[in-house]
């Protein structure tokens, strides 16, 4: 009865984006209600893309995406001489290196029905190709019940 | 009797390989036929070394982990100049840097027995040493019985 | 009774550092006395900041983790001419990418009571900041009692 495990798992399907940093928290938590019943666990969020990617960082002043975007098209850049993959275009390559630099998923911590972000923090998706279309992730929440 | 958590954890050794990135996805499956009785749940992969990663990306064409490689090796060099540690060989201390910046484990979500990665998604191993020898790996499962 | 899931969830507070990578293990786990009780489990560590990052690394020589500093600070410079986000000081959005680039959050298999560490591997904090004070970890240890 008390301390049951409860999980729950779907997929939400993400809106196109352009290219470059997009903060997604809100986005995520409204289609997650049941986030609210758990007492104690973990909400991980997985994408099911390899030339996008999710990670955590500051929420507030958007010039922060935009730095992200600067820095990594300048140092994972298009065209290097030495990729062989380019059939798939010039951003097809780098896209597949930033996915794997910040990591197709995360996992934060919940206590008492929320998420246990810092208060900077919030998630971002990376969306490393020209016109990559809506993406899918999977939300595994798994948490005692409260 | 529903509802019940199921853990299973492994050490997987893997064959010696070359340095490089390999597509390890069916020889991490094929050791795992626990993996077909969870309905709901994680799979956690945590490689047990310093030098060497496991990351997610393409799982269908090689030059794309041929292209990690050429691309890791020259924004992590070897011999720069500002490195201290450098008494384990000229590959040693790059192979740190790349297993922090790639990471040491991945989680995957569990659906029905199955991984539930994307369609083009594949568990690489980075392989950071010249020679790294076999690399040993924790492999834990958990979720709830189907 | 048997196979009974346990949950242990806490703030721990780390002490201010400089900037630079340090080894955190046995802070961490001194302050975990549960883990003892965890059978077969994970710890995950969350880092609740934007500028600081969890990794894991070799846990032995020192000099790794200066080469990690130094090549951080070269490959995510300060005062690079496209950061538009500069008001909060030359250190400041460096941090955020190398807090993205390594992660913010870490999780380790559990084991008998122990994490299941590699023999060379060790628990990092990277701060990224020139002063970024006291940091927040969430610490999350979920298993199945012994």
């Amino acid at each position: 009865m008390s301390n049951q495990t409860v999980w729950d798992q779907k997929i939400i399907t993400l809106k196109s984006r352009s290219r470059g940093f997009h903060l997604i928290t809100d986005e995520i938590t409204r289609q997650l209600p049941e986030l609210s019943k758990i007492d104690v666990g973990w909400l991980q969020l997985f994408i099911q893309h390899t030339s996008a990617s999710l990670t955590i960082n500051e929420n507030a002043d958007p010039t922060v995406r935009m730095d992200f975007e600067s820095h990594f098209s300048k140092f994972v850049p298009e065209n290097a001489p030495y990729y062989k993959h380019d059939y798939e275009g010039a951003d097809d390559m780098p896209a597949h290196l930033k996915a794997s630099i910040l990591g197709c998923s995360i996992q934060i911590p919940v206590s008492r029905g929320s998420l246990l972000l810092g208060t900077w923090q919030g998630v971002y998706l990376g969306e490393h190709r020209d016109f990559g279309g809506s993406r899918r992730l999977v939300a595994t929440l798994m948490g005692q019940q409260k």
